[in-house]
């Protein structure tokens, strides 16, 4: 989830000059079963799976880098990831072919050309995450995977109103897991929503790029808004504070969906 | 998810008249991962997990009995059940302590006092199912659990010109799993909607009681109609035929949710 413009982490992921075709790839995952996206010795991962499921098709040297590094548990309805191969397929048949290969817990929902080179997360102009809140009485079976259960009442006018004060450019630090470890700690906010839809509430962010942890410590802060602990005007404050042991709890994993990488 | 009046399997899990408290329990769950309702050796069913949990909770004698036999993997977001057992407990404190038992798959979303000898099933005037298919070209993974992929263009108008025929009162058999082991084929179908919502579609049936398999059976020939394999007047024919060898095939369970009971 963080971006990062010159991370030496990234050095493995990153297209190899001598690999001749490059695909634009979008895609869906559940992210339940897997140890987030980022590939991990050890422990199953979106983007270790799909390289695997790469490797299978094209065999030699594949690269894949992904514009958001999503954390366990974090789903995707639209990331875009570029894929680097030695490929003469076109990318229908990419689709199809690492469709085939991937678990259903994954898919590839849409293939394109990419010019060689094609960078997701670095061309990315910005992102735009969900995060679901199951507000019920009693937590919902059938939102398990995908919310978070808050339930007692939540002031969803106050929720709207602390989090409109984040709207615009910003040093989000306070909202960061590890500000220390990160390149550029400002971002642009463009939109913060909150709708009720009967018990379900639904947070959603627009950024040009967000930090480590950032939606779910936003989410996590808004809520103390919320449930009446903190006045609307406190998340003004964390965010002018730079620290983050000014803000609230960080939201669990499985309620946040990245819903698509903007271009 | 067959209606039974005289159902000598149901002789097990008839109220007691020994049992001198009886509970109006609404349940919601995640079919995935339950051999259905009705409780059976060496399965793990919603209503054996739910006697379980109860017979914890009481110690002696319990009954409980479900509105509807939910199939394997049919899911619910208001099961009515009938709860009979020898108790001093207030509802409220019933539903917490059974929720406290039961895996987070099974939920009571509501529990009140009912007269002594509540009989869930025989008193339900209605259910309403809804059933949902996953019209995009690519199955999603968030639905996986929940929606029937079916690719490809479906004719949303043809489907509910197809389904008004089944509006009122008719014998259904054409569209039970095994007519014959059915007391009394005929139904009262009072409502058939079809959605969409972006690559959603949702069919919903309510019913004043409905035959083994039957919204699955009616939904798989529904989308006969719907990919244009057979034209709108065909559902009519099959209703007529009262011949199960003329619909089309049944549709997969866990595209099935049972909304609610109607009292």
């Amino acid at each position: 989830m963080a971006d990062a413009r010159a991370d030496p982490r990234d050095a493995a992921a990153a297209p190899a000059l001598s690999l001749r075709r490059a695909y634009r790839l979008v895609l869906a995952y559940d992210g339940t079963g897997f140890h987030g996206w980022q590939i991990q010795p050890d422990a199953v991962t979106v983007q270790g799976t799909l390289l695997a499921a790469a490797q299978r098709l094209f065999g030699g040297d594949v690269r894949v880098i992904g514009a958001s590094r999503t954390d366990a548990g974090v789903h995707a309805l639209r990331q875009t990831v570029a894929l680097a191969a030695d490929s003469d397929h076109p990318a229908a048949t990419v689709q199809a072919a690492l469709n085939a290969h991937l678990p259903r817990e994954i898919r590839v929902v849409a293939a394109a050309d990419a010019p060689v080179g094609f960078d997701a997360r670095r061309t990315a102009r910005g992102k735009r995450y969900l995060y679901l809140i199951d507000n019920g009485t009693v937590v919902s079976p059938l939102l398990l995977r995908w919310a978070w259960h808050v339930p007692g009442r939540l002031d969803l006018g106050a929720m709207r109103t602390a989090l409109a004060a984040l709207h615009g450019t910003h040093d989000c630090s306070a909202f960061c897991a590890a500000p220390g470890r990160e390149v550029e700690p400002t971002c642009r906010l463009r939109a913060l929503h909150v709708r009720r839809r009967k018990a379900i509430v639904a947070v959603s962010l627009s950024a040009d790029r967000f930090l480590h942890h950032m939606v779910r410590n936003i989410v996590g802060s808004a809520l103390e808004v919320g449930r009446g602990a903190r006045p609307p005007g406190w998340l003004a404050e964390v965010l002018a504070s730079r620290d983050r042991t000014q803000a609230g709890p960080t939201a669990p994993a499985h309620g946040l969906t990245l819903v698509r990488v903007l271009y």
